[in-house]
């Protein structure tokens, strides 16, 4: 490949025209039309900025429907909104295309992207198509706004606060190991509903921007659970110098992961470890626990309490049914 | 390549805290370790955003200095945000790297960029890394900052207004060219001086944003030019709905495009439609000409009034030194 000078010609302009540009309702996205887009930022509010992407073949399988690759990477940024209290503003797309991409692979992309964009209030600004010799690509950058100075950290656990998690944990990396490994399901004693419900788990997360308020209002902690539970909390532990016991038989699981488990009690590891869950992990002080345990219950997300921090070097310690801790081959997932 | 679960695991957290914690001055960034960045907006202010990226082998060559690359992707953008007439306020990077990629290749990447983002005031607020199986690609968001309702538009150019650009044009155009056939220098009568100025500013684009200010004050339109004046200026008169004619002679010319164009007078197409300038094309009402020529007299950034807006649909055309339309084989670069 001989470098060319930068694109942005006709046929990018087509592309975005024809399948971005309906996306664009935000008027500061300018219809696609302009060098860049412009947003008024809500009066005292802060802006949160988060960028995160996939590749095919390393986080999305090349078969993967084109509207749940769009689906999957938005949700991953609203997810991260979400756990820091932040609510949508809107996103910018980078999008790299193989020169054989299909329109139709496209089409459905921008499809599911809009509807996504609707659902979590969250359009379109802008963005950057170019085609690439590699793997199609796709990076979102996803801007919210929280009231000045609001914005839930990783860093502020304190000892004694509640750890809480929402929704289920584990469901995603069980569907990826069913998605490899069809046979898994019969060996887990898995019904055809519970086997779709780790895969679909897996491929379409399940963002918690619903409770994002309340998260901002009672945790003194949050962070989304995206590279395993387990990894994840020791990140927010080390950020706040505190530790944390968890009581693993307290983590919420879906029935499906709970039948699995059953039959195979060794998943365990994968369910702790394992990533995209796309949950909030976060901590709370005890006084505030009732009050978003209630703010939940009215969002219908499930809010449910793991644990406590304690004084200590930053350690997350998951103790298992005899109260010693479990001990994990790989804590945390990482492609490196 | 089976996709596995998202990263973010140790490996990834290294090379972060290695190489790009310390460009994270800004306090916004939380020194890299929380899962998104804050910035709190000026006052009175909209936020203009710009997202753009390079791919390895399409908008570079694979041996092009790492700490080049780095620079030119961060000036791609803040080209866009001078052109808006915003004030760089920080970014966010992409970056997805090829397993092989060695770890000085992205100290001197990370050296490039953080000088960078010092110059231009344009701290690094956050980002995204992940090893990829295709080409090594950047991506970055910038941020920029307007009075409300300043941002500097495509669509607002009036018949009357005198066309200006700024610096010189067609030198990147030329200087892909050289990258190409080393042999070309000769064939233009160029000296090693004037061979080296084409080849860099292929490689370091000088973005405008010195006079950023003056563009919001003065221009009633506006947009970089990157790929190419020809196709870019066509761009903002669809947008404004009108048409501009340009003198060809008075496009600004480097002594270096000068020589080359008197040697080979057939790369005129190349100068006008050739990508990568990276200066600025700008509308001004006539009476506001003088106060943004005094204006930028004052930054050292030369503007150039090269033609006229008039009524029109869209065109902008180019009149020889005969007084006829020059006709472009391909009027603007695409990769599509």
């Amino acid at each position: 490949m001989a470098p060319n000078q930068r694109s942005g010609g006709s046929g990018e302009d087509q592309l975005i025209a024809r399948y971005f540009r309906p996306l664009a309702k935000h008027p500061g996205a300018l219809g696609l039309t302009d060098d860049a887009a412009v947003i008024t930022p809500p009066p005292g509010c802060d802006l949160v900025l988060k960028t995160d992407g996939v590749i095919s073949g390393v986080h999305f399988f090349p078969d993967d429907p084109a509207a749940l690759v769009a689906k999957k990477v938005l949700r991953m940024n609203l997810s991260d909104l979400a756990a820091k209290g932040a609510t949508p503003l809107g996103f910018l797309l980078a999008i790299a295309l193989p020169r054989d991409t299909a329109e139709t692979w496209l089409a459905a992309f921008a499809q599911g992207l809009g509807e996504d964009a609707e659902h979590y209030g969250c359009p379109l600004l802008g963005g950057d198509t170019d085609r690439t010799p590699g793997p199609l690509s796709v990076s979102v950058t996803a801007f919210g706004s929280v009231p000045e100075g609001t914005m839930v950290l990783r860093s502020r656990a304190k000892p004694g606060d509640v750890v809480v998690v929402t929704g289920t944990i584990g469901d995603a990396a069980l569907g990826l190991r069913l998605r490899r490994d069809r046979a898994a399901a019969d060996r887990w004693n898995l019904s055809a509903d519970l086997r779709h419900h780790l895969l679909d788990r897996y491929l379409l997360p399940q963002p918690r921007n619903v409770i994002a308020a309340s998260i901002r209002a009672f945790a003194s902690a949050a962070m989304d659970v995206s590279d395993g539970l387990a990894g994840d909390l020791a990140k927010l532990c080390r950020a706040s110098r505190a530790s944390a016991d968890i009581d693993s038989a307290r983590v919420p699981l879906s029935g499906a992961a709970r039948t699995a488990l059953a039959a195979e009690p060794t998943l365990m590891e994968a369910i702790l470890t394992g990533g995209d869950d796309y949950e909030i992990i976060a901590t709370v002080p005890p006084d505030r626990l009732q009050a978003l345990e209630t703010a939940a219950a009215g969002t219908g997300v499930a809010v449910s309490e793991i644990g406590r921090m304690r004084a200590g070097e930053g350690e997350a310690t998951f103790l298992g049914a005899d109260g010693n801790p479990l001990a994990f081959a790989q804590p945390s997932f990482s492609h490196f």
